[in-house]
């Protein structure tokens, strides 16, 4: 029987180790500060990938891939970028080893060092545009619609599985264009599609926001972001798509002849989101009996039990468990059968109820004789007993109820944790009481920002966008503001 | 208009670089070794993955995602390995740069160096195994069955894009069992999942075969392989499926506990191909007008062009290629409409023939009119006038007609290149004079293997499964001989 989690009002921190590990999702791995992704956790990231995969096609982009190490000279050449990036990251410095003269395994060889440092990507706008140098010319090289998957690593001391590793997997889209007001459109075009994904795919509701230009992405001019709240009241940014202007075409002098011949520098985006997406599919909707996955995105959307006790029972039930199968198969919905004998119906009930498989059908002898299954939902925990006619069609509208019910859940909640505050002792009071985001006036500067951040631990997490305007007094300093910007302690 | 590329016959290796760059495959980076896989070859690597990742999940396998690191350490625990593995790699020896004091960018910050070096996977055998150790414990837990897609370093002084670099992408399995005739059976099995995918997909003839220890993989018991034949009489390994016994579980001290409640080593294989592959089938099936993609593989099967001088006929034209998208797009045949009017129908012809497209439709007015359209092979450069009526099973039929006269061309091409030689001065005359594969006795030491290679360049690549036995001489030294074996120089 799987092992009981920690509640998650006892300690969620400890309730999300203990599920990512007992859902078999992923651990630490022997190399400090990365992950395993295991397989279950995997077939998750595949469901994301395919789906997002598919919704960059339709906006036009295609895949292609980039060179895992950047010379480190490149990173210097965008002034905000090296601040923001080469500070902890992964330096290859030799390109060889040889046997220990002491006869102790290997070790580096002095003499293979490289003439100038390699660091290991920790995101690629770099080495990316340093390549769109020879792509692009003239106006009809334009626009680069560009997405890589790929593996990248930031050096973190602090780790958590999906939320903080060292290396993590994303995609980052890389984009260039003749105009900026096309560049704007584009950064905005993926930041619907991040907050599409997220709603419709994930059942995430999301704040689309812009970023102060204290959390900015280093090297943009305007960072929009999709944020998200977990079951704890903090808040999670999902997803992130930036303006970069002419920053890096001007770093590395990527150039085009207009229409009208003249040379000018292009005009850059990127986007990106990662596998903490799954940590925050798991902070968002799970319970203390484990993972609830909306049926989007499941690897598996049904898991079919068969029951019996004698073996004649076994062989006219799995034969009943096969026919639902085939149904399911045609009509492309994702499940699996469980008829390992070595396990009980209890046990693989707690196992998927687990691992958050949207829908169970349990299928006994007398269900085989009366045309009816079981079919138990993983959100609400209820069950029924359905007829076998149309099984389809109740399995298609059971999934899509969930979905929704999942996003309504999750939305009631956000709604519920978002407060408007109007002093600063009411905005502690209502971070260290309740969390959540809140909702307050700021009066724009960085210093404020910094301050309250010191005080409270909270920060910006966006000024949403289309925000409606409101003459106001900042929270902290009382000075003159238009509109109240999002607060929240954040992952 | 497209540049023309040197002759096949007049420098290969010429005419390999030119068709990567002008069809927009790759090209090498700024950072040394490495490359960049441009949209249209990766869209090519897609399919490639599709099509694989399919077959692997229909012989029960699943993905997860191991470390892109593996600690020094960890390499030295399989003897074999090591040697194999650990000279040439990119060695992480610090975690952090800090800002010049000379004001010069960024330089390693000396104080972040790593206790223990990081090596970029070369190959994942050892953060696997290690990681496995807390995965099996009873034979309830075997098999594993797991692949991984990722991106690995090996260093390489001479490189050329897709065949050799420093970083390629790839998949590798790596599996689990619990008998050795289970481990056998699985590596078996992976050889004709490869066998399949090169000969079906690729249209790639291959020799399914056993590596001499010589070129067997560092750390296997046994090597099985592919073996393809190029147009310029060179060979290709293209995929690897090794049993590598129980050297990886002694090593990270895999163990489980038998159904007889005995602790027993687990067994172990691991299986590969790469982004090599996409260079097998450019100098397998490609001609001096450029690629020649197979249907199964091709990122655009159909090209849809339209042929107008005036606007009206513009219009009239463009419309019917849409009735005929939408034909394609329902029968999931996958087509791009080019319907660009700065440049030529000319100018268009030459492009898709440079990157492969295997069919190419041209529509014109008076083929409106008649309700016909015009339809041109890459394969055979033919064309011929075919009714609008039944476009796609037209379309079907002919994209099955092109995959088959590749395959049997290729077929024909190694037929015709396989020789059967006797005395060393027909090896080596043979050799010099059309290459190819020789089927030669060989006395089954790496002394003869080695001094024949230091003679003529040519390696044993491999022993053919199912090799029919017949006595004879070694080639070079004369000594008996009860098999013949595949010699080539090779890629």
């Amino acid at each position: 029987m799987a092992k009981k989690l920690t509640p998650r009002n006892k300690d969620f921190s400890e309730w999300y180790n203990q599920l990512v590990k007992e859902a078999d999702l992923a651990e630490h791995s022997p190399v400090k500060g990365c992950m395993v992704i295991k397989p279950y956790g995997y077939a998750l990231w595949e469901q994301m990938q395919k789906t997002l995969d598919t919704m960059f096609k339709e906006t036009g982009h295609v895949n292609a891939y980039f060179p895992l190490f950047i010379p480190k000279s490149f990173l210097s050449k965008e002034a905000q970028h090296v601040e923001g990036f080469a500070k902890e990251c992964a330096v290859v410095t030799h390109y060889r080893l040889k046997n220990d003269p002491n006869g102790k395994g290997v070790v580096v060889d002095p003499e293979a060092k490289l003439e100038e440092e390699l660091i290991v990507r920790p995101t690629s706008e770099t080495i990316i545009w340093s390549t769109y140098k020879n792509w692009v010319q003239s106006y009809r090289d334009l626009p680069l619609l560009i997405n890589q998957w790929a593996n990248v690593v930031r050096w973190e001391m602090r780790t958590r599985v999906f939320l903080r590793t060292a290396e993590f997997l994303w995609q980052e889209g890389h984009t260039a264009h003749a105009t900026k007001e096309e560049a704007i459109e584009e950064t905005l075009k993926m930041l619907e599609v991040y907050f599409t994904f997220a709603e419709k795919y994930m059942a995430l509701p999301v704040i689309k926001g812009i970023k102060t230009e204290n959390e900015r992405f280093a090297g943009a001019v305007e960072t929009y972001c999709i944020e998200a709240l977990m079951q704890d009241g903090k808040a999670l940014q999902a997803g992130t798509s930036h303006f970069l202007g002419q920053n890096f075409p001007k770093a590395f002098d990527v150039k085009f002849l207009t229409k009208e011949n003249k040379w000018e520098y292009a005009w850059a985006t990127s986007w990106g989101v990662s596998t903490r997406l799954i940590g925050a599919l798991i902070m968002a909707h799970s319970d203390d009996e484990g993972l609830v996955l909306p049926p989007q995105l499941a690897p598996y959307q049904v898991v079919i039990i068969p029951i019996h006790k004698t073996e004649e029972e076994y062989q006219k039930v799995t034969a009943q468990c096969d026919v639902i199968a085939q149904q399911l198969k045609k009509a492309n919905i994702r499940f699996k059968i469980d008829a390992r004998k070595e396990f009980t119906p209890g046990w693989k009930y707690a196992e998927y109820e687990l691992k958050g498989v949207p829908l169970r059908i349990a299928v006994g002898p007398r269900d085989v004789d009366n045309h009816t299954v079981e079919i138990a939902r993983r959100d609400t925990k209820t069950k029924q007993s359905i007829s076998a006619d149309n099984l389809v069609q109740s399995v298609e509208k059971l999934l899509s109820e969930i979905q929704e019910n999942i996003y309504q859940k999750a939305l009631s909640f956000r709604k519920s944790m978002t407060t408007r505050v109007d002093t600063f002792k009411e905005f502690e009071e209502v971070l260290n009481e309740k969390g959540g985001f809140i909702e307050a006036h700021w009066d724009g500067t960085i210093e404020t920002e910094l301050k309250i951040k010191e005080l409270t631990k909270a920060t910006i997490r966006c000024i949403p966008i289309n925000n409606a305007l409101e003459e106001g007094k900042c929270v902290y300093s009382g000075k003159p503001s238009k509109q109240r910007v999002l607060f929240a302690i954040n992952y």
